[in-house]
């Protein structure tokens, strides 16, 4: 193999999709271009602080690139019409050249500590993005860019623009090794050969792409936290994890840690984990003093205990309050936080038990405890009771903790929805579980409330997702995965973005403006994740995918395992009886008419009927058909869409650069193959198992 | 961990059964060592040869062992009684001591080259074991001490023992790397980290343990011959190669090697391995010489050639006799043969496509080229059509091909029968094929006489089987796995010997002559293949494993795989077509009687019905009873069966070795454990898709 010089590397991965979001594309359409143009002739950015500076610089960087022109950073406030950056206490401040009125009391009081105010100011002769700290400057040039980039005028801004989630989190799953647990796109970027890698330059653009969707937290290693990685919190590794927290620290980004529960034994500290215990308390005191003197913004510890085979305070006969609020003494004095997930459950079922329901068991362990977490323990809760599946109903704990802060968690690397290899745009999943009603105090309280903070007016509150970036070329192995990612962050920011939109920023951002490349791309992302559904697992069943790696059909892959995830098909019906009435009373989890609504076979929705009830093939749904008739109909209409997907893109050829349209072409036709196999298998599956002939009579084997 | 030393580790591995069926243990009955004792006081050898010298030190250590006397090997005749050990031209030749009538003409002319005569001579006051070659004279050493062990009388003792089989052949499956491919007995003992082991003790004693069951060939490593392997035939491992067949030699063992067929590219040779390029046959004449001036008595070469992704001929657009006769002509200067294993299928089958029938493809690969292959040339037959199920039809090559040297390949490693974690003595299963009457030339023809070579007087002949051995304590990992090794030894020399004779002789070897012990453990060994076969995939419908590693139920495990292994169950029936009527026509590769039983619904043997047809849930088996009534009874019995195992087991503690008690124990518990589980996912995933009660009420889930 020939060694290619860097640079030449890296415009080859700029060819492949490597800049994302952040490309600043120069296709402007020229009557756009030249209304930009006027403002763009200069920067005015006096404060001398990192995140100010790199505000300004990413602002050189978009405007160079989108309009070609000259553009100079100053610290002087310049004749010409320009662009203003700076906080209200600095540049905005009592000894501003510019006009105190610039921005209002009312203004200063609007933007939190995250938030800006964005004003073309035709008096002076500027757009000026005022904000209370360094970073609400970052994210109101982040905001600029994303208006010019996709086109919209600037002459009248004016509007105040605040997160709505305090927290907007991105997990990594990766090893030191340099794997990625449900990595799909390639090896690690933060590792290689148990160290941290030495690009620092990978770094600094994935900080950019990161603070330009608004995320203002990362936890950098795998929540299965292995023996190596237990090293982390150690002088071996802290000067490494320092050094990452600065890249990131520049762009608004706190920096979290998964570790290992069992710590201290493994690090040679008290011979037990036990959370009671003095010497334990104490270990992990001396252990967040030693990080902090690092670190002094470490953000926190993600924790996932008693889960999966991972050590936890069960151990000690200890409940998880125990086991996180001793974390949470010890981060207390630095303001950390402690993030314990609620992903637990018994790993080690008998299939043939059908007493125990995985799903009840988030719910089970941590509703008891509601009330009894200190003040800097966040509970997070994954969106459904079980994992990550292309459907599932909201997780009951959602709504039902009160006294508890808690965030939510999505996944964006698409462990169940396609592996990176299937188009599956999953913002409107995550719409759907934001905007679903949780009843909660019998008024209108939908997730997004829960999680905002709102609801019950918790503080600490906000979303994490599992990520999905890698080191491939794109980040996200499928270029348009990378609308998840950029969607996730746009949404952590403000749930009340509608999936289209998003999408078609991204598709603008990405290919440009050309009408039909962002009709067409968006109408794909849009009907992804249905296609997607259609052709797997269907009516919220979940599962029917292969052990362990979780691509590809196999019907009764989980079925007779110790995982808990089964559909009971037998010749008759399919399903999981959840119901009070029968079942394992998983309904009664939920509030008011939701728990009414699932519990009652008529009033259950169609796409969770399979996760609710047990029923013969053929029930009638809502929509009128057979469920088994449903199955095959959505199957062969599913690996139909697939195939129309290929064709969709196909039309693009030459309205895009031709690195873009090839590695999704390629994607494109392994989907299409792929379905008709899920097709296929599934739809052969039921119909060996039913006996019942499609009324169409398509092939089936 | 602490570091035990090399003489205590091997005092603790033979108290765990490293010694195997060669312990020679003390504990013979008063009355049969004292009528064994007077023979004893000498060893009459006086032949300066390696294998006659490692004959009379293994019966120097049986004696010692076995009766606790003094014994001394003399090189003179001694006067009291004595045992006396050489070839017809050496010791008992013309210079003798002995009368020159001891041997007659007949009995010389009646050995061959591997068979020796022994008998009792109260005249000449000795037991006397004569043979044309050393080899033979080791095997009667082993023989005389296999009658010792067993408790036989020793004073009328008076016959010819010779192998039926030519080649009698044991194949490795080992990797340079340790591992062990289908090895279920720990790592490999030949080699370790890439290179051959420096254990030349162990090996010694493998050698003695495959001489003392008249093994006369072993390939020590895999048929998939990867990269590193690749490299056996250079001279950066020959030398190893040649220390090791040094080793073997002394016990009348040829050395074999596993070649990849695509050397010549992958070692530097010419840049094709097609076989009638002039240059890739002067690159193998080249080797073999290289080879052969190493090791003089080299056997030969094994070849898995255009199988599961080996390379082959068919790369090249040559035949199988194409490829194999060249490397035939390189090796036959030397005497070396070919052994071409016939395991050669389409291994990525569309699951969907029912026209292409797996169980076909060696027969129709090979039947064709009948008579083409050059005399050094050996097919490999495997003894089904398939893959060493629990129950297979015989393979119809094995009498279809009158024209070739053929070879009947065996599995003792236990891939698809238990894995070694169920006991499954597949003794049994071996006779029922080598007796099985192929119907060729429209007379009695079994199995066996195709393999001995007396049906068409072929002389290259014998049977191969692939190993069970590890680097465990105990060679094989379960215990009772060794009844298999030792059976297929015993089996390859004499296929007339029963099942139950074979195992009675290991059990007494291994645990002595107390009969409850003797008893009970034949008659465990020789309920074990039907115990096994009756939990898991019945009426020889082969597979219901999970994928790549073969252990544990997984009905549908390869039903939608690309390996060409399905059962087609649907709500109706099972089973595969495979008549000429309305299948794929494979019923018509057997001949006369068999062709006919096989075709025919209502002839066809219940334990081949689901292999041969597809029926019916309800079809009534010739037992009397329904195939799902069948599936419900076998699955709740066979689990039943396995339970008793264990009872049976534990009612012998006391009666042996703790060491030995406690191993199988503990593996019998897991085998009940686990036929349970068997049980279970078969009934449910059969009652599920059947929707038909079992008759009895028992509990399906």
């Amino acid at each position: 193999m020939m060694t290619i010089p860097a640079s030449e590397q890296l415009q080859h991965m700029k060819a492949h999709g490597y800049d994302a979001w952040l490309s600043y594309q120069s296709s402007l359409p020229i009557a756009v271009s030249a209304q930009y143009r006027p403002w763009c002739s200069a920067i005015c950015a006096i404060e001398q602080h990192e995140t100010i500076a790199a505000a300004a610089t990413e602002l050189l960087r978009g405007i160079t690139s989108m309009l070609g022109v000259h553009t100079a950073i100053t610290s002087a406030v310049p004749d010409q019409a320009h662009i203003a950056l700076g906080t209200f206490g600095g540049m905005f401040g009592e000894a501003s050249s510019y006009p105190a009125d610039l921005f209002t009391p009312t203004d200063r009081e609007s933007t939190g500590a995250e938030g800006f105010i964005i004003r073309t100011c035709p008096a002076e002769r500027c757009i000026a993005i005022g904000a209370a700290e360094p970073v609400g400057v970052l994210y109101g040039v982040f905001h600029l860019l994303r208006l010019m980039g996709t086109g919209q005028p600037l002459d009248t801004l004016d509007e105040a623009v605040v997160p709505v989630n305090g927290l907007r989190m991105v997990d990594h799953w990766d090893n030191m090794d340099g794997s990625i647990e449900r990595g799909y796109a390639g090896s690690s970027f933060l590792y290689e050969q148990q160290e941290f890698t030495a690009n620092q330059e990978r770094i600094r653009d994935y900080a950019r792409l990161m603070s330009s969707i608004g995320i203002n937290a990362i936890c950098i290693n795998n929540v299965n936290v292995h023996q190596h990685e237990t090293q982390l919190i150690t002088p071996r590794y802290l000067p490494d994890v320092a050094k990452l927290a600065g890249v990131f620290r520049v762009y608004g980004i706190r920096l979290y840690l998964s570790i290992n529960y069992a710590s201290p034994l493994e690090l040679g500290g008290p011979e037990t984990a036990d959370p009671l215990n003095d010497a334990v308390r104490q270990w992990w005191k001396e252990k967040a003093a030693a990080i902090y003197s690092l670190i002094p913004d470490f953000g926190g510890v993600v924790v996932k205990a008693d889960s999966e085979n991972r050590p936890g305070p069960f151990t000690y006969g200890r409940n998880h309050a125990d086991g996180a609020n001793m974390l949470a003494e010890a981060l207390q004095p630095y303001g950390g936080i402690v993030i314990w997930r609620c992903f637990v459950y018994n790993c080690k079922q008998d299939w043939r038990d059908r007493s125990t329901d995985r799903a009840r068991a988030a719910y089970d362990h941590f509703k008891p405890l509601d009330g009894q977490f200190h003040d800097n323990v966040v509970l997070q809760i994954k969106n459904g009771p079980l994992d990550f599946q292309v459907r599932e109903p909201v997780s009951p704990l959602l709504g039902g903790m009160e006294h508890t802060h808690q965030i939510l968690e999505f996944q964006i690397t698409q462990e169940y929805t396609g592996q990176q290899r299937h188009v599956c745009y999953l913002v409107p999943q995550w719409k759907e579980i934001l905007e679903f009603d949780t009843c909660a105090q019998g008024r209108y309280a939908p997730v997004k409330h829960v999680v905002d903070g709102s609801l019950w007016g918790r503080a600490r509150n906000g979303i994490a997702a599992v990520t999905n970036v890698g080191a491939d070329w794109n980040w996200t192995g499928h270029l348009l995965a990378q609308a998840n990612l950029y969607g996730y962050g746009r949404l952590a920011w403000d749930p009340d973005l509608s999936a289209e939109a998003i999408a078609v920023e991204w598709v603008k951002l990405v290919f440009g403006l050309d009408e039909l490349v962002v009709t067409a791309i968006t109408q794909m992302l849009m009907d992804s994740w249905p296609i997607y559904e259609s052709y797997t697992s269907p009516l919220g069943v979940g599962w029917m995918v292969n052990p362990d790696h979780h691509y590809g059909p196999n019907v009764d892959g989980y079925e007779y395992s110790k995982w808990g995830t089964y559909h009971y098909a037998d010749s008759k019906g399919i399903g999981v009886d959840r119901t009070v009435h029968s079942g394992s009373g998983y309904s009664s989890q939920y509030m008011g008419a939701n728990a009414e609504q699932y519990e009652s076979l008529e009033q259950c929705p169609d796409e969770l009927l399979l996760f609710f009830h047990h029923v013969p093939y053929e029930h009638r749904l809502k929509s009128g058909t057979t469920v088994i008739q449903h199955i095959y109909d959505t199957h062969f209409t599913g690996a139909e869409r697939a195939e129309a997907l290929l064709s969709t893109w196909r039309e693009l050829q030459g309205r895009m650069k031709q690195t873009y349209y090839e590695q999704v072409e390629a994607r494109l036709e392994e989907q299409a193959e792929h379905a008709k196999e899920w097709r296929d298998q599934i739809n052969t599956y039921f119909y060996r198992k039913s006996g019942i002939e499609d009324r169409e009579r398509r092939m089936i084997y």
